[in-house]
């Protein structure tokens, strides 16, 4: 008899119950495939989302089954995201721009029993509908269409689902642990893995990853996530905005900067998340629009190294505060945020952005250490590099389909990433562990190369990689792309390394290239470059 | 081979672990008994909450056991608020204000184990020795001092204690649904009843509750919870604080204005939180002292009703945001804070200050309905009043030591509220169940009444209650206290009511008295009023 609480599962169901029972009218804008303004509200989209679970129980899907997505961030996505998990199946996002191979590969994997679609992407699956194993069902999202229909035997039609479902469906009752949604890693370094959020995880991450200093939404914000719903979740912000009842803005298929730029001003768009690409570009389409996103106060960017000068760009031009964050499919993916301390509160703009192009620290939930190789402990003292490792509530255990732990002995995840941690938590990546260049035993960094040559007058884009050499076994080499008419030469390049790096890590080589390979999140694919240029010291020497 | 996420288990322990961890430094301000102003930080609380609990543990006080306090807001008794409970014991803060009779009886309910307690209550502390059952140690939170010795047998001293333990004791494995803290509620409409946390609680309410709609407290704050840490833990703030990193500013004994108002401008306080009757003192002293709170954006409110003036007095001369919230022993305590929506921005200050008077909105985790005497839902229309029930991860299930569920058949917990809620969840009291006066079938709020009277000039605090009638059953009485060298009549405030409630709600007497009976908390104690004046209509008749 001492005493108890009320003891609730965590579950992705409260979450919309929250925004349906308290933020019922909120608007929720969705830019359709057609290109057209779709308006709807946490309303229409929690009921939405129980007439899909029901008209997935006619259709006989299984509690615990997969159900596969190919689409943009548009509502009919976002009541998926909803109606899947909250009934005990798993939403499993997939991403379009993966190859169809990689497509087949990653459905059949997961155990997709059914897979749901943008009109987008009918070319991409009709071709390879038989080689999707598992599934039963195909979903077109939108109303039926006799041309969709006749491309695929037995299609199926969201609207048409729907029309059928019943609004006021119960959710059942769910256990915490179990899996509400999945996702595969973007395989920049090799095949993606899956990872299967559970819903104590999402609900954890969802209120520990808004806090103040995480991406802080609140009932008054417009957030538009530009990162795809299909790449880790949107970073949380669908599953957020509905906890805190905001208003969302979701851009649909076409990311193109003068696009979103025109969006955030027509729509008053106050928060954005993305990628830093998707950042150069929106940059760009704001100077070419005039649009002056003045409603817009913050961008969180993540997902890929920030270029030096995007803080500067975004705060002085436009007011926005640029927020860096870092994270993985494996975390969530908020691992580290960069929100300033008491301590740096009378520090100039200038200091203060250099404390802001880290990647931040870790919010609550989540602990961070580097080691060294033998996975010993190094100090954190923001100089020495070392395997940074990460764990918490809403970190992988175990990969999907995988017998064995994804930790190391004493429970820590591996990130692949290297990285410094100063006294206060901030946390720098140095590089991936797969890319960096160890030079006679000394490491260099790719990620600091690159952005040297990338600020270099007549460089469009450059990556950095380890090239053989029979001395210092590894040495850098650069890959470059020249901006558009410029003429700049090899040792044009290497003089603007001087002074810049010790003498020691100024590359090698210049290779000017028309492109680089990239993946399926637009990571450039420094493995598919490093087996092509192994041997450029060797064979030119 | 569903794949998994890490299942750590949400403890207070992780709360501070994460102080230590990334905002070691972060100061903690302490205001000592002794009025000196000590500095502590996150890592040396941290340190000394592993000191505590390796001693508790070599005094062999067991796992489960109940550690009770009777002290201010101050450096320790944040020491033990993580060292009891992060080790596996629970923190049961006791309020100095009731009756030594009272004190024993809590104390005895809990079986507290050991009592701690600020050298300004040993005697309070002494003379109820013999009367403290269970209780095995006593402990005074300072150095040893041979005088505080000599009056109680076997008394230990913290400080000492603390030398003794070890700094880098590690915490025992807990589970998260295991009690860590616990209080009793303010005792104003009956005995007090014991309300127990469990690890999950506290932590799902410091991380919901702390949203950008909620307390939102950052890394960049001062906060000063002038709320005392005996009262329901002092709505959360000192986990909060630890969650994120805040630096705390504890204010000891003095709650005077004018120390307050000194302290926030002498330390930067940045938020603070209190009952109403506090920041009128507030109000009061930083009007003597010339304090300009300028580094003080907001302050949350609740506890009671608060006088409708008070917001515009925040923000028209200090510009500070007054956040209004409401809530419970019960409900650990956040259950309502009132930030606006989108929707609210465009209105004028006198128009959101309308909207910011009430009790304001649930944060996801916490859900609230009205029903009428038989249970049955009543609409969410901001005009039907009802009891207010409330559900979620941080509402009391079970009072301590009691048998039965405090909960209805379906789950609800009864909060003995009168409430509205209107249909975007914004909730306003209009009464306790208890208070509220029933005039020929129709209600009549007291709370009205009363805020009537105390806007009323000549009038200093006012209490309204229900006196037998014998027609009407019950008819409206204020019992009031004139303000210094008043000379108001019954009549004037009679009067004064004219025109501002319907005639019917107009009070039949008033009855002046010198002061008001109160608890506690400082809430006045109606039933004591019931009581002594609940034949007044009658007898005068
Ligand atoms: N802010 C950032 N700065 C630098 N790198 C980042 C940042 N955020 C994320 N990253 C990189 O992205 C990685 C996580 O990306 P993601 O989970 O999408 O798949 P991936 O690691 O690219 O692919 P795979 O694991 O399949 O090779 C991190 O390990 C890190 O290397
Ligand atoms: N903002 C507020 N406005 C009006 N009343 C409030 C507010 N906040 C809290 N209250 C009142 O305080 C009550 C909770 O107080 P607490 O838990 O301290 O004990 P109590 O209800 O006063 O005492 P007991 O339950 O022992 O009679 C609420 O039920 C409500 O009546
Ligand atoms: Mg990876
Ligand atoms: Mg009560």
């Amino acid at each position: 008899m001492t005493g108890a609480m009320i003891y609730d599962q965590l579950t992705v169901g409260s979450l919309i119950d929250h925004a349906a029972r308290f933020h019922a009218g909120t608007e929720v804008v969705s830019v359709e495939t057609s290109g057209e303004v779709a308006r709807s509200n946490w309303g229409e989209v929690s009921a939405n989302a129980r007439r899909l679970a029901s008209a997935l129980n006619r259709l006989g899907v299984a509690e615990g089954a997969r159900v596969g997505t190919i689409a943009w961030n548009n509502r009919r996505h976002l009541e998926i995201y909803f109606g899947v998990a909250s009934a005990g199946r798993v939403t499993h996002t997939i991403n379009p721009r993966l190859t169809p191979e990689q497509i087949a590969y990653i459905a059949n994997h997961a155990g997709d029993e059914v897979l749901m679609f943008d009109t987008t992407f009918l070319p991409l699956v009709a071709p390879i509908r038989t080689h999707l194993d598992s599934v039963k069902h195909l979903i077109l999202l939108g109303p039926r269409d006799q041309v969709s229909a006749s491309k695929i035997d037995g299609l199926l039609f969201y609207d048409e689902l729907l029309e059928q479902g019943d609004p006021d469906y119960q959710w059942p009752d769910i256990d915490e642990r179990s899996p509400a949604a999945m996702c595969y890693t973007s395989g920049t370094t090799g095949n993606p893995k899956g990872v299967q959020y559970s819903h104590r995880s999402i609900v954890l991450h969802s209120i520990a990853g808004n806090q103040p200093d995480g991406l802080a939404v609140s009932a008054r914000d417009s957030v538009m996530p530009v990162v795809p719903m299909f790449h880790v979740n949107a970073w949380g912000a669908p599953y957020i905005a509905a906890q805190v009842g905001a208003r969302l803005v979701l851009p649909g298929p076409d990311l193109h900067g003068d696009s979103l730029a025109r969006l955030i001003d027509a729509e008053g768009v106050t928060l954005s998340l993305g990628v830093p690409t998707i950042w150069m570009g929106l940059l760009a389409g704001l100077q070419e629009t005039g649009a002056t996103a003045a409603t817009m106060t913050r961008t969180v960017v993540g997902g890929a190294a920030l270029p030096p000068s995007m803080i500067a760009a975004f705060r002085d031009k436009y007011g926005v505060d640029l927020i860096h964050a870092w994270g993985m499919t494996e975390t969530s993916p908020l691992g580290t945020l960069n929100q300033l301390l008491q301590k740096h509160e009378h520090l100039s703009a200038e200091e203060q952005a250099k404390v802001r192009m880290g990647q931040g620290r870790p919010p609550w939930g989540v602990d961070l250490r580097i080691v060294d190789d033998e996975g010993a402990r190094l100090p954190h003292d923001g100089v020495t590099q070392g395997s940074l490792q990460i764990r918490g509530h809403w970190i992988v255990e175990r990969y999907y389909g995988q017998p064995d732990s994804a930790l190391t002995p004493d429970g820590w995840f591996d990130t692949g990433d290297i990285a410094t941690i100063d006294p206060d938590g901030y946390m720098i990546i140095r590089d991936r562990a797969k890319d960096i260049i160890k030079s006679g035993g000394e490491w260099i960094s790719t990620v600091e190369l690159e952005n040297i040559a990338i600020a270099c007058p007549g460089i469009a884009n450059a990556a950095a990689i380890a090239a053989y050499h029979p001395k210092w076994d590894e040495r850098p080499v650069v890959i470059a792309v020249r901006a558009e008419g410029a003429d700049i030469t090899e040792a044009d390049l290497l003089d603007f390394y001087d002074g810049k790096v010790a003498k020691w890590q100024i590359p090698d080589r210049v290779v000017f290239v028309d492109a680089l390979p990239s993946g399926a999140t637009g990571k450039i694919l420094k493995n598919r470059l490093r087996e092509a240029y192994r041997n450029v010291l060797t064979e030119t020497a």
